[in-house]
């Protein structure tokens, strides 16, 4: 079966997906706003037609990169039931999500990145870039108020070390290119020690 | 006195700096590789003649604005002595040199995170950037071991806290448009605080 058989056979869903993944690493290297229809189509492998047919306009496409992203983590980070014995439950899974997910969020965080370089900011773009730290922020806020209720954490203030947690974690991807720093596996854990180390209630 | 009398009474080294900050700035919202000599010289002012007499050409304006905003930190945190109580001694002060730069840093991050994504890094300006982050991990590192070298602090692993330190500050600015969260100086504050906490030894 050839390659062109192979896309044919892509349902319009699974077609669309692939058009945004290969979007996502070609505004990796690009900033999008610099990057036309017809250099997306080049890079997704189809023509100009059926990009304008999915998705209209540019604005539109870029914002569904950045949707596609995002719902990709997610669901990445939902799949993982909590593990009941993890000290940070949920957080702890958010965490894995983030190892195992490592180089699409990176790319999801250029994209971020980009969107609030620009001087007019897309309302749509901002709002979903707003939920997504929303949910991680209660992620760890929900983790280390269980772990203060159950005795397990020292009383720390939980807003203040979610909200801490979730910059150090920005910190290790946005910063992983400019500093050459890609062990984001390493860096993880070690936020997740460290963290862990800060919550241990005296003995 | 004109404001054109105020420009030509610049001296070479004023008028540079002058023109770099500029560009700092007009990088802030363009990536610099999208931007022309020509545009560069409409948003400091100067003609073209001018600018190519004084940097050659588009990469080295643009590595001698990089070179320009560390140096300007560097000089700021250079400037203020280590206080003798602050318990972080001149890891305080590169603290303190980051929240009063605020602004300027936070276009510099913005220029090292568009030098890093294009596919073809400058070794050049990737050897300032690791320089500039070398210096701040040695000033963490040099802190935190005085701090457990005299009892005042946990023995905790110096290299790794002093990394994630830097991280978490990277975090902080680099992630600061996308978040839409420029409270700098309360970020700098709490990240202070957490981790003196972390520090603080059993009593």
């Amino acid at each position: 079966m050839t390659e062109k058989q192979v896309r044919q056979r892509l349902d319009p869903a699974e077609r669309q997906e692939m058009i945004l993944e290969a979007a996502l690493r070609l505004f990796e290297k690009n900033q999008f706003s610099a990057v036309s229809m017809r250099q997306i189509a080049a890079a997704c492998g189809v023509n100009m037609a059926l990009l304008y047919h999915y998705f209209g306009n540019r604005d539109e496409l870029v914002r569904a990169t950045l949707r596609h992203a995002i719902d990709a983590f997610v669901r990445d980070f939902s799949s993982q039931p909590p593990d009941p014995k993890a000290p940070l439950g949920a957080a702890d899974a958010w965490l894995d999500a983030t190892t195992s997910s490592a180089p699409r969020l990176q790319r999801m965080v250029k994209l971020m990145a980009d969107f609030s370089a620009t001087g007019n900011r897309d309302a749509e773009a901002q709002q979903m870039v707003d939920e997504f730290y929303h949910r991680e922020r209660e992620t760890f806020e929900g983790a280390i108020r269980a772990g203060i209720a159950e005795g397990r954490f020292r009383n720390v203030d939980p807003v203040r070390t979610a909200r801490l947690t979730s910059i150090a974690l920005d910190g290790i991807f946005y910063a992983g290119p400019p500093r050459n720093d890609y062990a984001f596996a390493q860096n993880i854990r070690d936020l997740r020690d460290q963290l862990l180390d800060y919550l241990q209630p005296d003995l």
